[in-house]
Order: C-alpha cells, then sequence, then structure tokens
C-alpha cells in the first residue's frame, strides 16, 4: 500500500498510525496473507470485535441511564452485528481500500459482507493498539457512529434480534421456547425451527447462526401475520 | 458501609475509589436496592461483562501469538465463564461485602454463584468508571488471576465450553449438531438434548444458558464413555 493510500484511509478513519504494520494487517485477508506470508487481520478483528463491545456499552451506560441491562444487551448486540458493522464499512467507503488475494479479489471479495465487517473490527483494534489502548481517542472516532445507530433501534425504526424477539413471543404465548434443528451438508447450514412440536418456518445460510436467524426472522414475521388475523 | 469495610474491599481490589458511590452500586444487589430505593449494581455488571471481555482479549492477543482466532475465542469464552468468575469471587472473599436485602440475605445470597459472578463484573466496571477508563490500571490490578486460568485452560486441564465440544464430535461423527428442546416452568428451564433425533441427556436449570450447558456436558460425557468402550 503506497503512501497516498495510507494517507487516505488515516483520512478516512481520521487517525494517523504510528505503526502503518498495524494498518495495513488490519486490512490484509486471508487470502492475500496466505498468498505473501503476511500476517492476516482474523487475530486483529477478534480483538476488535471486544474493543467495538466495550464501546457500545459505555456509550449505553453512560448516556441511557433509564435503559435496563436487559434492553442494552440487546441494543449491544444489535448495534454490533454484523450487518450493522457492513453498513458502517459501506458508509466509509473502506472496500477499495482492503488486501485481497487474486482469487479472492476476483470473485468480489472487496464487496463481501462478512469481510467488510471483519474490517472494521480489525481497524478499531488497530486504533486501540496504536493509541496505547486510549479509550477516549476510540471514543472521539468512532462513538458517533454507533450512537447513530442505537438512536436508530431506540427508536423502534429497526428490530433488533429476531431470536430474543422469537423467543420473548413464544415464551408468553406457548410457554414454549423454539426448537432449532440444524444440519450440516458441507458448507451450507439447515435450519428447521419447531415450536411446540410444529414445524414453523426453515431456512438455509453459510454458518449456524446466519441460518438460525433467518428461520427466527422469518417465524417471527409469521406469528406476526397470524396475530394480525386474529389467530 | 462503614469506612472500615471500605478500606477493607479496597485492599482486596488493591484500589482506592475516588467515588466510594461506585463501589457501594457495584455491591448492592437488586434485593437490597428495590428495598432502600437504591441503584443496584445491574447496570455496572452489564458494562463489567465487556471491560472483562476487553481485558481477557488483549492479553490473548499480547501473550499468545500463536493463537489461532478461534482457539482464543473458545478460550476467552471459557475464562469469562460464570464458573470461573465465580471462582475469582471466592478467592477474593467478596461475598461478606455483598449489600443484600433481608429475603435474600436470609437465602444465603452471598453465597450464591450468579451474584458472586456478577459482582466481580460490577467491581471491574467500577473500576473501571472510577479510573476514567484507563485500561493499564485495569490490566494492572485483574491481568495475573485472569492469565492463571487462560494457562489452566490451554494446559488441557479443565474443558471450556462443553456446548462448543459436543457440536464438534456430534457435527464430526454424525454430521448433526445437537438439537436442544428448553421449556420454561416458571422460573425453570428444562431441556431435552437430541442427537439424530434419539434423546441424549436432559437437564434442568434457572436459566435456558445454564440448563443446556449442563445437557452439553452429560451428553457429552455420554459420548466419551462410549467412545471408551467402543461403541
Amino acid at each position: 500500500m503506497g503512501k497516498f493510500r495510507t494517507r487516505e484511509i488515516e483520512n478516512i478513519i481520521g487517525y494517523e498510525f504510528r505503526n502503518k504494520e498495524l494498518l495495513f494487517t488490519a486490512l490484509t485477508h486471508t487470502s492475500y496473507a496466505n498468498e505473501h506470508r503476511k500476517e492476516s487481520y482474523e487475530r486483529l478483528e477478534f480483538l476488535g470485535d471486544s474493543v467495538i463491545d466495550l464501546l457500545v456499552c459505555t456509550i449505553l451506560y453512560e448516556n441511557y441511564e433509564n435503559l435496563s441491562e436487559g434492553t442494552m444487551a440487546q441494543i449491544k448486540s444489535a448495534v454490533t452485528s454484523e450487518d450493522i458493522l457492513y453498513e458502517i464499512a459501506k458508509k466509509l467507503n473502506i472496500g477499495k481500500f482492503l488486501i485481497l488475494g487474486k482469487g479472492e479479489k476476483r470473485s468480489g471479495g472487496s464487496e463481501k459482507k462478512s469481510i467488510l465487517a471483519d474490517v472494521i473490527e480489525s481497524l478499531i483494534a488497530a486504533v486501540y493498539l496504536d493509541s496505547k489502548k486510549n479509550l477516549y481517542t476510540i471514543e472521539n472516532l468512532f462513538s458517533d457512529i454507533f450512537k447513530e445507530y442505537i438512536e436508530i433501534f431506540l427508536s423502534g425504526k429497526r428490530i433488533f434480534d429476531y431470536k430474543t424477539k422469537l423467543q420473548e413471543i413464544t415464551q408468553e404465548k406457548f410457554k414454549q421456547l423454539p426448537v432449532y434443528e440444524t444440519t450440516v451438508m458441507g458448507n451450507k447450514f439447515f435450519t428447521i425451527l419447531k415450536i411446540n412440536g410444529k414445524i414453523f418456518s426453515k431456512a438455509k445460510g453459510t454458518s449456524k447462526k446466519e441460518s438460525e436467524k433467518l428461520a427466527a426472522k422469518t417465524a417471527y414475521e409469521k406469528l406476526k401475520e397470524d396475530e394480525k388475523n386474529g389467530k
């Protein structure tokens, strides 16, 4: 990555790295790392996940005194989800800075949801380490963007977590929790969601989490539809 | 809480609070809070959970360069589990400082696993806030105790996560994930664990998580026993 591009992404984040290597690692996908014997962003991504969690929890704790810990937990999980991190990555236009291997580049890796979400985590971890774990730096740079999403979820404009939401409804309505039966075939996951022993929805995905989330979403929407129709 | 007891717990933690109120809140159980219109430790506990996560992730990132992010995630989840936080609370002898309501005191609240684990989280959050979010303070005070547990899990002396472990085995052996059927009755949760449609274990607990974890543990041990017997 040339000097010019380094500047460009530093400007986007609003932070100048002492250790530019950290920035490169944060942008380096496994596919490139494998081809060039470099370190990929995966370990940074792992760390960044918990930096973002703490950032969001701190915002919630300090700014929303009236929220119970249950509601805070739901909002945290929504705001730090892959969907939202992906949206943030798109807003910041991070895709073009990704360092991808040849195959991944060809198959459109710089547009992939999971990669873009990961890189938001690895970039925030890189700033955390480079600033010597200074949380005020993290807050200054990233609070506003997460606050915006917290407000969206609090306003009810978006639903946070279909699995939790569905569980609440089934617990109240049927005194039962939904049962997820997930099987693996190759690298695909298939979920059958049952409530009271009855199949309510089916879904598939590239991870257990994704597949079950989709099944929960469908079941939730079905139950809402039933409610509307007075069932 | 008198001056004397405040000193005592500050000595145990190794930290002198500027804001003693924060320390009291960190020790105040809902039962007391409700009786005396005080704030309970619940919101602090929520925050503390993510402070501990970041602490443990940072230790793993900085000290174990050879661990993949997958292994780091498993160890993190083990080290920050209720079981371990409870053990830490017992070691530090935190129970006697809890501020409980009358009923909770009578029913032995100061010995309860979930309460003691929660208070480790709320205390660490209190230090985090009181030290103006200084992670070095958190590291100085609490790194060693978590490092010790990381080493125990890495050495294989303890198993980290029965649900994950079980999933790995069933995925390999049956190409199936275990299915958890959990029902609620009052405030008890009952889990039936099925693999390949066959009931493998049953368990109950005071939370969905606990009940499913116990069912996973039993099923795991059963599978291991079967293996030994050459089934």
